[in-house]
């Protein structure tokens, strides 16, 4: 690295725009599940996105490989530098202005430092809704969810992240911006740019900005916790609230006793919403602009009551009942702690082929090591599951988690045969990027390629990740 | 081109799988409109997709350029070849198997010749609905769609086609086949390459077969018919509609007197649906699962007569209305025909700019020539507009259509400074490929370019069209 080269960047970004106090560096140098750490020469803090240009055409021209950070909350290491010290971070946190809310045109623009909930509240503010939820909300930032195309609990109804994006501000590797912050519904003017910088995780170019839809806020919500005895009778059961509720069904949950077990167990104040245990449940919400969704809901489950595919309902009754329930969902991963080390997999499948694929894996792993504790949830609705593996009881957590490789494998596998995605809404980071390559063919990984040449010749926007040139 | 090319291609093709002679040819030589035509050396015709990869790459290494064509009915000269006569047009009329129906999954798998209403007609049969909508439909292929990002009536509810794809199967230039045929709502593996050739006009590959959602088939709708005196309350009423209706509100379109004037002078049998003429009209539609639409339409119409920010409207009593309201909208670009010569403006405008623009737009033809009749309508839902123009009465057509540049020049600058798109819906093809740098900065050219090259480095996929290398 050039010697001048922070005196350079201290021009350009100010006395707050450089950090290089390891102490201040340290918490952005390891991943939040800890299974990552690196180091960085220094991480640069643009307070402006011309700054921001400015100081990535100067690391580029300096041949400095550079690594986007949003809230450092993703699963797979794609925001963690490598062991070098060559790389620098980029940080994005003072980005953070919601330059326009229009709820005229149901946009938003918003830079990428702004926090998922603080977008989400924005919106609230100005009587809409942004779509996207998922559990770091109130931690992850929009430029993260962007550049991961996160998912989370409203897929469904919503769509992915990718969904909400009507047009972005990138800076390339190069420093030059590429000016995309259009706010339009219909836009044929050639290759589409925006969607290969969606869940590129940073490897193309520096999100700074971008255009989002808003939709109208739902009228009201009904949400219910519904006991079935497998998981084909809950992808029935999918199929039977779809036809009801149409695209009003929001949220389509399924949820093991086991999980449910560990979340009574260890989460306080949280308590069993059904009288009887059963081997699986189902949350789901219906929620709209009508004030039929509890009567929809009702009867829909009541039918299926009847004929058997559901055991057992409860239907919120208030607000608070439907904030418990959701709970009970959301502290389905940090329950898992408690019970040792996990191995996480974060997969997708055809619907219809999730029954099968379920007791496929199950059948398999337990196999393998029949005291491992398969914690199978997830948002069926989208065909996305967490098929986690807690450690068998008693065992060490480090023999456990050095079989990551190889439950990864067996799981992936599977997954695969039923034409699957091994990366549903993580991506792919740095813990995928190699295993990527078992799945996808040498078309499509070539094609990859290429791409990343194109965009960055040098090799230098976060190197390692997603793809390897 | 190699002598023995046409041996060649005729044993992997079979006996139906080439035109050769010109009468056969001539009528994939020309466009829809007619503005375009060209020349062929032959075409292929594959029954299958092997055939038409093992073609391709023969050609490709040959060095012989491909233009590749669906059911021809696009408008921007994007499936015409150029008239050098080395041209080889690709057909895909054979490729029309409708691979999968898969209603639990909400799914339908199809090749890129089938038929946009074929497809249309799969899904309803399955008890499901495919979502796109459009004049063409009895004769655009999905292939077509898919290569143009089609939009149509109903993408203020669910999303232009882009939106509609899950996966795709791809014949690259080269002759390789990419396998992306994938049927899953979450995949986060990598840059998105499907999104690359949607909308790409087949100058990156030809599309072969495509994953594409269903939806739940709405339970009923409500149309209505509504007179309003300006833009800017067509666009306030369209802010009161979704807040009554959320996302079940399908369609919103545009239409003015002049318009409406002309389908009832040339369409037979087509009637004015309102007692009084206004100079503004507004066609909406509201479908969804639950059977109160029709009392949601009510209410909030009433109210904004109360208001008066509509003066009048009908509500269809019966799908036979119903579809007569639909008709005067469907016929409005038909019944421009035969008042001679139009110039068409394929527009798109963040909807809170939409009156805005219009007066601007309107106020600057008509400075220009004050006989020139502004027919502008369309698909205000989505921002979308079509600013078309009819010759002033009694003046020449040829005379007319020599001032498509002038006129387009004139409108699309408003267009820009509205921050809108001047390709809303049709593409770029041949007619906006050096247009459209007027208007795309330097960067967004350049990363455009780099694909193309990254794709295509030899340049023989539909050369001249989208982007020029």
């Amino acid at each position: 690295m050039p010697a001048d080269i922070l005196g350079k960047l201290a021009a350009i970004l100010g006395p707050s725009g450089l950090i290089t106090d390891p102490a201040d560096l340290a918490p952005k140098l390891r991943d939040h599940r800890g299974r990552y750490a690196g180091a960085a020469a220094f991480a640069v803090r643009p307070a402006r996105v011309a700054d921001l240009a400015a100081a990535m055409a100067l690391l580029y021209e300096a041949g400095v490989p550079m690594v986007p950070q949003g809230g450092n909350t993703g699963l797979v290491g794609g925001a963690t530098p490598d062991g070098s010290g060559r790389e620098v971070l980029i940080l994005t946190d003072r980005l953070r202005q919601i330059r326009a809310v229009d709820p005229a045109g149901d946009t938003i623009t918003v830079e990428a430092g702004c926090l998922l909930a603080e977008v989400q509240a924005a919106a609230e503010a100005a009587g809409r809704h942004y779509a996207v939820s998922l559990a770091s909300e109130g931690s992850c930032t929009i430029g993260g969810n962007l550049s991961t195309n996160a998912g989370g609990i409203h897929v469904l109804r919503y769509g992915n992240t990718r969904e909400q994006v009507l047009g972005l501000e990138v800076v390339l590797p190069d420093g030059r911006l590429w000016h995309g912050l259009r706010a339009l519904r219909k836009d044929n003017t050639g290759y589409d740019l925006k969607h290969l910088f969606i869940g590129a995780e940073g490897t193309l170019g520096v999100i700074t900005a971008a255009c989002l839809k808003l939709w109208p806020r739902p009228a009201g919500r009904a949400v219910a916790f519904c006991a079935v005895s497998d998981v084909a009778a809950a992808v029935a059961l999918l199929g039977r609230l779809r036809g009801a509720a149409g695209e009003a069904l929001t949220a389509f949950e399924l949820i093991p006793e086991i999980g449910l077990g560990f979340v009574l167990r260890h989460m306080p104040g949280r308590r069993r919403p059904l009288a009887a245990p059963s081997p699986w449940y189902v949350l789901t919400e219906i929620a709209s602009q009508g004030a039929d969704q509890q009567a929809v809901l009702e009867a829909a489950l009541g039918t299926a009551i009847a004929d058997g595919l559901v055991q057992d309902a409860a239907i919120a009754a208030s607000d608070a009942q439907a904030a418990a329930l959701w709970a009970l969902r959301e502290d389905m991963s940090d329950a898992q702690r408690p019970e040792g080390a996990s191995l996480k997999h974060d997969v997708s499948i055809p619907v219809p082929g999730i029954a099968g694929f379920v007791a496929a894996a199950e059948a398999s792993v337990r196999a393998r090591d029949p005291g491992v504790r398969i914690v199978c949830f997830g948002h069926v609705g989208d065909g996305n599951l967490h098929f986690n593996l807690s450690q068998p009881l008693g065992a060490s957590p480090a023999d456990f988690l050095a079989r990551t490789e190889e439950f990864a494998q067996l799981v992936h596998d599977i997954v695969h045969a039923h034409a699957g995605s091994i990366s549903a809404e993580h991506g792919l980071g740095r813990l995928k990027v190699e295993e990527i390559t078992r799945y996808h063919d040498q078309v499509e990984i070539d094609l990859k390629r290429r791409i990343k040449t194109a965009f960055d010749p040098k090799g230098l926007m976060n190197p390692g990740k997603v793809v390897r040139q």
